[in-house]
């Protein structure tokens, strides 16, 4: 671990935020065209900050929507570890924004939090690595490993055009280790570490029944209602056990070891305060028996519905049978589930399920593998030990029961560990008015990025 | 009979169908407000024709919307029957205009039909006896009964006024039979008289269950996606026999005799082509096992969804469980099903089926009565004759699956007989471009009356 680098931050704080805050203030929306050349003008004003910091290659490289950022030093040498930073300097849209406490772009300091749209969500997470990069060049002359940081201006739009550069740039990006500062802290007190992030398969079902609407007066009762079809179909998809019903649905599902279990039962988790502040129903689903919520979360696959499109939701009445009725529905995989293999399992489920009275089309959305990073692998235990260093807590190992596209490309393409180490928190409002960051976890993250490179940098390739 | 009012008719054809035509030219569409003069101008062509006539008390009768025109003559004295007849002036929209293939309010005779918007729904239908009326003026001197006419200028807008009229003004209302000329003939042989028309009960649940929507990747598997609960509610709501799955629901409802089913039974139906040329989907539904197709359509109570609101139903995919879901569903009803009973039932039903994971709403948006007109009555009797008469057939007896609110009005209010004698054909195309009606029916429907007037005085009060 370099002491030197510490101290630099240590001493730099005031204008190692000011860089910050420079950032914070380009209004960098990617999903709204008018602001097309702020987005512009901050990978611009990225890439002027890595050479700034002794980057090497920088490039502001095209896409066709928004530029990715790039930049790397491999002064370390062939034989020295290559760690890859990721992260994305574009950001939310600001509305409602009557709601802001103070304008979104003009960086803010209220009561140790930092407010400014992307704090969070992924400026002043991901500029913890550039800082600590920073800090090795001014107080130590270089970092002890070499770096690249890949910086991308589409995640808030979908990532679109971020696989395919992965895809054709992998060589560049090979690595060692693959960081991701774009998760958050489990609670004010608690580090986490993501290691498991559900894959996905998005489809959509088309029921033509009758020829046209019909009136359900003169056709009710011999006419089958492609609503109805709809309904019994998808209730048949989960069985009395909160169990999808899709025959070899589970068969190829990772089980949790007893170890694993373990260690998801001791991450501090208040399911009474879950269901009040942040879930806001009755009360909780069983859902999937056999499981806690955290696992149901992270390490069990869903089925869920996510609309039915088809005769009259208007006000007041319309007696109509539709002709045609579309519904969709996600699955949320976990390793080792195929997405390929689960949208074929479906289909065949949804033709067997299927009566004589439609004709139906299945069609597949989106899919998206699912990732699980090794708990036991020399950059995750490192990662552990750097939070541990840059926060003075245990981090839990956590399973994320979204889908994070990055992760999977990483997975996949590199074939590198992900380190998931965030350092927002859970309430940080992102995508929301009032985005912040607290202050002093800023330089933690910098102080425990420090310690990662370094101890990574100790234990050498 | 009177043979005189029929010869009438026969030597007067080419005057009875200029009045009609002079009628179907005034575009009185109840549903565009830009038309409303236009009703105004057909209620008082209509008023003017029945003073022409000979009947007295005529009145164009304001009412919120569009007027009511009442017209009436007793002179028959207070020891004869009086027959009402109910019809309605106001004409449906005319779009897609382009398909019209001539002008829908230039009248226009092509092989053997008259086209014009209203000609069948129900200007050309209810003129029938306004027809035969004159004929016994002009023949006859009079009438051989006392006849009142009420037409009214909102059928086409949900007839929403008509039931506070009906129910003011019942004394003046008050008759031995109603006549509605607003349906139609089985087929081109075969004349038919409705005999039961179906209630309904419209209901609208809403099921909230999260505070505001959220991402199935982080709260699929522990968070009840309210369209989870809504369709495995609204799959319970029937049972493997296409019965509907809610206790108490057919109490009431009245078995055919072995006589009725034999009588449906006899009906000329044939399913493929009622497949193939009215339906259009793959298949026929069985529907509730043990009764026939007719016997569904008129005979027995259903329960059909019409809508599921929630969720997202756009192009391509959004991954969000619902905070709120609104289905809306109907049950037809049969006698002696009342829908206010059956209101509760469903209610209560929802309740027992819905998990505590959601708040639920149940709201009635509307109701209506079924209602049975005996088939052995001397006034549907007649009719039945008349029938024979005029189109030279045997009428069959059906059961109407959709609900007609005047039929309930003039069974619950007036308590008489309504005899339900349509001259339309099935493929008129109603409320659809080039509406039509066969011009010897329209003839025929004149006969018809003339012989059921006639025979409705002959046997007395």
């Amino acid at each position: 671990m370099s002491k030197t680098a510490q101290e630099y931050v240590q001493t730099h704080r005031d204008e190692i935020l000011q860089d910050l805050e420079a950032f914070l203030r380009i209004p960098s929306i990617s999903a709204v065209p008018a602001h097309k050349a702020e987005v512009q003008r901050a990978a611009g004003w990225l890439v002027s900050r890595m050479q700034a910091i002794g980057l090497e290659r920088t490039a502001v490289i095209p896409t066709p929507d928004h530029p990715v950022v790039y930049g790397e030093w491999l002064g370390a040498g062939p034989h020295a570890p290559t760690v890859l930073f990721y992260g994305h300097y574009d950001v939310q849209p600001i509305d409602p924004e009557e709601e802001w406490l103070s304008p979104p772009f003009e960086p803010t300091l209220r009561q140790g939090n930092l407010y400014a749209r992307g704090v969070s969500d992924d400026k002043g997470q991901f500029y913890t690595h550039l800082a600590a990069v920073e800090a090795f060049f001014r107080a130590d002359g270089a970092p002890p490993l070499n770096v690249k940081f890949l910086i991308e201006g589409e995640e808030e739009i979908g990532s679109r055009n971020l696989g395919s550069f992965v895809q054709q740039n992998a060589p560049m990006l090979a690595c060692d280790a693959a960081v991701i500062s774009d998760t958050s802290l489990h609670d004010e007190h608690t580090p986490s570490l993501v290691y498991g992030v559900r894959g996905m398969v998005y489809m959509e079902v088309t029921l033509e029944g009758p020829k046209s609407d019909l009136h359900s007066g003169q056709y009710g009762g011999v006419v089958h209602n492609p609503l109805q079809v709809a309904v019994d179909i998808l209730s048949a998809l989960h069985d009395q056990d909160g169990r999808v019903a899709i025959p070899g649905f589970y068969d190829k599902v990772r089980p949790l070891s007893e170890e694993e279990k373990a260690s998801l039962a001791r991450i501090p988790f208040n399911q009474r305060r879950f269901l009040r502040d942040e879930v806001g129903a009755p009360a909780l689903w069983e859902g999937e028996k056999g499981y806690s919520v955290l696992e149901r979360i992270g390490a069990r696959p869903t089925l869920e519905i996510h609309g039915i499109r088809g005769g009259y939701t208007g006000e007041g009445q319309k007696t109509v049978i539709p002709a045609k009725v579309t519904f969709k529905v996600s699955m949320r995989l976990v390793p080792y589930q195929d997405p390929h293999e689960i949208a074929r399992l479906f289909e065949q489920q949804i033709y067997a399920l299927a009566p004589n009275t439609v004709n139906v089309q299945v069609r597949t959305l989106a899919q998206a593998h699912p990732a699980l990073i090794d708990r036991n692998s020399p950059a995750m235990q490192i990662a552990a030990r750097a939070y541990r260093h840059g926060f003075g807590a245990e981090p839990v190992f956590s399973l994320a029961g979204g889908s994070i596209p990055v992760v999977t490309m990483f997975d996949q393409i590199l074939k590198v560990p992900v380190i998931l180490m965030g350092f927002g928190l859970p309430d940080d409002n992102l995508h929301a008015p009032n985005e912040k960051l607290r202050l002093e976890n800023f330089y933690r993250g910098i102080d425990t990025s420090i310690h990662f490179m370094s101890q990574l940098a100790a234990r050498g390739k």
